[in-house]
């Protein structure tokens, strides 16, 4: 279904990663180092800035995965998707920190264009508390999702709307994270068998 | 200059790169995946496509780095600036296949918005000869510039106007490719002593 021949049962970036393994390595590398792993933001806050800039570029692929990552992150089993909603909706008034609330404002205008940052988002960042290396890595997971959304969208790929698919994605996704993974299974074996049941 | 502390005399992205060594690492693999080393788009072409979403998206430091790694790569010693410069203005009477030109066209789409691609821009792409890799690759050229020029944007980099300094930017580049490099050094040693005579 995607404009290139990817293998069957496939869903949104999966399709992509299996297709072309060379770029795949350091583009999961990327996602790992930017979203799972020790870091003064959690992973579900780091989750819910991919979630807004995906939702932001209207990725439909993108949002639901990592909206689902992040809900798993906050949420233990069941997840917290209605605070995740809110993000992307309106992070203005979430119950969120003021410092996320800076951070994702910056992060809208990187999935706008970079040069739309200004020192005034910057200086509002740092009064909330926010350090060179969350300003950093802001950008970049903004700027990182204006790609994978891109790469999702740009070559049609098949995007189900199944929203269990999406959950077992997010409980996966928080679980394993991203790099080292096997692409090519149709989802991997457990979260198939629940999908099955 | 740049909006986060990053080390004196490191334009664009190399203060960010010398910045954040975890997340270099990925991204100088992707960018040495997608435009070095064998493939049936020479390095100039691939970098072509860099350029103009680069210049699309209007970031000065990559279009002009990677207009000048493409003119390098086309021209020998001297470069074939010329061309370049045709095609990120109006790449559609460029001197180019008329292959690149669709691959250009489904560049330019996936900088504004992956689903802009259609069905009949991959048609018209195939019709010009272009292979399942050739137009993924184009997709994925595309949607990484839209990360690199938010990145380098975004964080508000030292972007100086030194014609020259794009120069041997571009020779470098042209001749060591993105990967296993050490971005710490300001400019390296050989471009250094050329840019200091």
């Amino acid at each position: 279904m995607a404009y290139i021949q990817v293998a069957d049962g496939l869903p949104g970036i999966r399709g992509l990663l299996a297709f072309s393994p060379a770029t795949a390595k350091p583009m999961c590398e990327l996602a790992q180092a930017l979203l799972c792993g020790p870091h003064s933001l959690t992973p579900a806050e780091r989750e819910m800035i991919a979630t807004y800039v995906s939702s932001q570029n209207d990725c439909y692929y993108c949002q639901t995965c990592h909206g689902s990552t992040a809900a798993q992150h906050l949420g233990g089993g069941s997840g917290d998707y209605e605070l995740i909603r809110e993000v992307a909706q309106n992070y203005r008034e979430a119950a969120i920190s003021g410092k996320m609330k800076a951070l994702l404002a910056i992060a809208g205008k990187v999935q706008q264009d970079g040069k739309q940052v200004g020192p005034e988002d910057i200086e509002r960042a740092r009064q909330q508390g926010a350090s060179d290396k969350e300003i950093h890595d802001t950008v970049l997971i903004a700027a990182a999702f204006c790609m994978f959304n891109r790469y999702v969208d740009g070559l049609g790929t098949w995007q189900p709307r199944d929203p269990e698919m999406y959950r077992e994605i997010g409980k996966q996704t928080a679980s394993l994270g991203y790099a080292g993974r096997d692409w090519k299974q149709p989802l991997q074996t457990p979260a198939k068998a629940d999908l099955d049941r």
